[in-house]
């Protein structure tokens, strides 16, 4: 499919009927990659023909990278447990969002994708079906399960399975912020090394945000989850984030750690009041991206702010992660590589931001979503960035 | 995909160059059913529009039979433990076999198909992994399973899940035999009932062509394995067929069983030497099925036959399991059946019959594969065979 890019925004969001007219059915279909119609077809594809491949595979099963789909192919998975803001919902009602996003790694990537969805949420249980299914696939992106769990179901995948993983919800949305806050800070020509960053929500994206801020060499960030800002007392990822990020020791709530700050990064439902939002330093960069409903309107936000994103479509300087998942997958699978590594992930973002860099603007820090630049750009960057190399036929 | 009917025999098998030409990069794609080019499609597809979807579909589970792939969706199943003439190959050199699979699911059935192949050989373990997938498909074909794990993998998958499970080796290839064998005595003018029918094979294709000619109304069916003519004190499945087959109570080997019978089927790779098809009754049928190499050449049989069939496609009578599945799956889908039962398997093999009755003659006792009347033939009778009809909307 050949994606024309598009600036223009819709001017109005599409109505109900259109919505599930569009989703009668579900949103793939599987293909054929030669015809099969007639008896010779049926010898090359099925028996006798097919024979010959399998022994192929059977004397070498590296062979069946060459011969089958499988591959290339990046299986979506979830168990719904945090679909979207709808939270636990459950795999059957998790699926119209999987058969989407496999829908968006054809669109962008050229990748082949399967939605499976999960009648488990035990982490023991996904980890032990996805190593039997292993065989049928070539990646796994996670999706919409929910934290603390998504941290642990991610690290063991990554040591289970000998294919790239990624939990998008975390690395996806990490990649693009980063992306985003590198066109900020170009267009107000202030390195990001000396922002103070404050990130509402310490969930699976406000944990990858902080982290790959910090690898990218942001030195203040304050992190809060709904009892304000996270200390060492807190649990698990929170703790540990708790001591790497936050070097001035803020205390307290968003009032205190938005006080002076330059960038808000909201990744929670909680609103933001206006009032909190004057504390900000002056030139402040809001990304509320909170979806549908932003933490802040943005008209509101932009009488404090002088650039505002958010994750929507119907304003200027959409944070979306379509922007960076088809070309990491593609740039990892490209490369033969087994791990999307966090210098992969930091390739891709700078990707992003030099995609942008040529037509930078405080109203289009980062492409468009519909970019046919971008997400070649962000294969490159992944591939170049990663150690391996596949093997020669 | 347009099936253009096909009597015409290929000439010559294809190349190892053009077959593993063909099987590069695999032979499946998935597509998208609506293009995603621009801003208004991605709102449609994906956020925000899909978390109405979502919603519907948390309120109500079973709408997700209609606003996701997933309900018409057959997983093509396997563990590489019996895959064609090859044995256990294992998963990975399985996946050509099912990718075909699902190609001919698409071109001959409409139908979405996936192949699973799994890294585990236990059925525990292969159930249990189908029940936590569930979500994710509305199908199940088993393939390429060994006997006589396949016979309890089957009965507990179809109690364990609530949507239609066939093991296509067993039923498939029982479906499409009883099909040939009414052409073949319709050729004769003769009824089905009075034959003396000898089954030389008893793994999973054999046992089921022996049951579907019982329910069909033959009385006489002799069944052996490598061993001899079964009797109870075989285990498992062929104990119980020893007792409910064979009423003269032949016993011995293939020479005792051929003797005066009517039909031989082979189902098994053992050769069978010219002198014994001597032993037939006059006007012999044989279907010779073994693939690649019929149990004897059709040549031979023709001395001592007066209808033979092979499972080939370089000869007349090709008894081929695509016959059958993709119409069975498609009329159980249709008729949204949440089982396959016997009812319906009998329905599919007198839709082929009433196809090949058209035009029978002795080379002509079934439909080609490519005739494009078989599929919607099979599915139409196979949907008026459920007991069960789909849920308005």
């Amino acid at each position: 499919m050949t994606i024309v890019p598009d600036r223009t925004l819709p001017e109005t969001l599409p109505t109900s009927a259109e919505i599930f007219d569009a989703h009668r059915g579900g949103k793939l279909s599987t293909g054929l990659t030669a015809p099969l119609g007639n008896a010779r077809d049926l010898a090359v594809a099925y028996t006798p023909g097919v024979a010959e491949v399998s022994r192929a595979i059977a004397a070498d099963r590296t062979a069946a990278a060459r011969w089958t789909w499988a591959d290339r192919l990046v299986a979506v998975v979830s168990d719904g447990t945090a679909v979207l803001g709808l939270g636990d919902i459950g795999p059957r009602a998790a699926l119209p969002v999987m058969e989407g996003k496999s829908a968006l790694f054809k669109a962008f990537g050229g990748l082949n994708s399967i939605p499976i969805v999960l009648d488990t949420t035990d982490v023991d249980e996904i980890v032990e079906t996805m190593v039997r299914l292993r065989p049928s696939f070539g990646a796994v992106n996670l999706e919409d399960v929910s934290a603390p769990r998504c941290f642990e179901l991610e690290r063991r995948l990554i040591e289970a399975l000998d294919c790239p993983v990624m939990h998008d919800d975390q690395h996806g949305t990490a990649i693009v912020l980063l992306a985003a806050l590198r066109g900020a800070a170009a267009v107000q020509d202030r390195p990001i090394a000396g922002l103070r960053v404050v990130i509402s929500g310490a969930g699976a994206a406000g944990v990858a945000c902080a982290r790959i801020l910090l690898a990218a060499g942001v030195r203040d960030v304050v992190v809060l989850d709904s009892r304000g800002v996270l200390d060492a007392h807190r649990g698990g990822e929170k703790a540990l984030l708790a001591v790497e990020s936050n070097p001035r020791g803020v205390t307290g709530g968003i009032a205190e750690a938005l006080t002076g700050a330059d960038v808000f990064v909201g990744l929670s439902s909680a609103q933001l009041p206006e009032a909190l939002l004057a504390r900000m330093a002056p030139e402040a960069i809001v990304f509320a991206l909170s979806n549908p409903d932003p933490e802040v309107h943005p008209d509101v936000a932009a009488r404090h702010a002088a650039i505002v994103a958010t994750g929507r479509s119907d304003f200027p300087n959409q944070i979306n992660n379509v922007l960076a998942f088809p070309g990491v997958f593609r740039g990892a699978l490209d490369a033969g590589a087994r791990r999307i590594t966090e210098a992969m992930k930091l390739a891709a973002a700078e990707a992003i931001f030099a995609v942008a860099r040529d037509d930078l603007a405080a109203d289009r820090i980062v492409p468009s979503p519909f970019d046919p630049r971008v997400a070649p750009a962000v294969s490159q960057a992944v591939s170049d960035a990663s150690d391996e190399r596949p093997d020669s036929e």
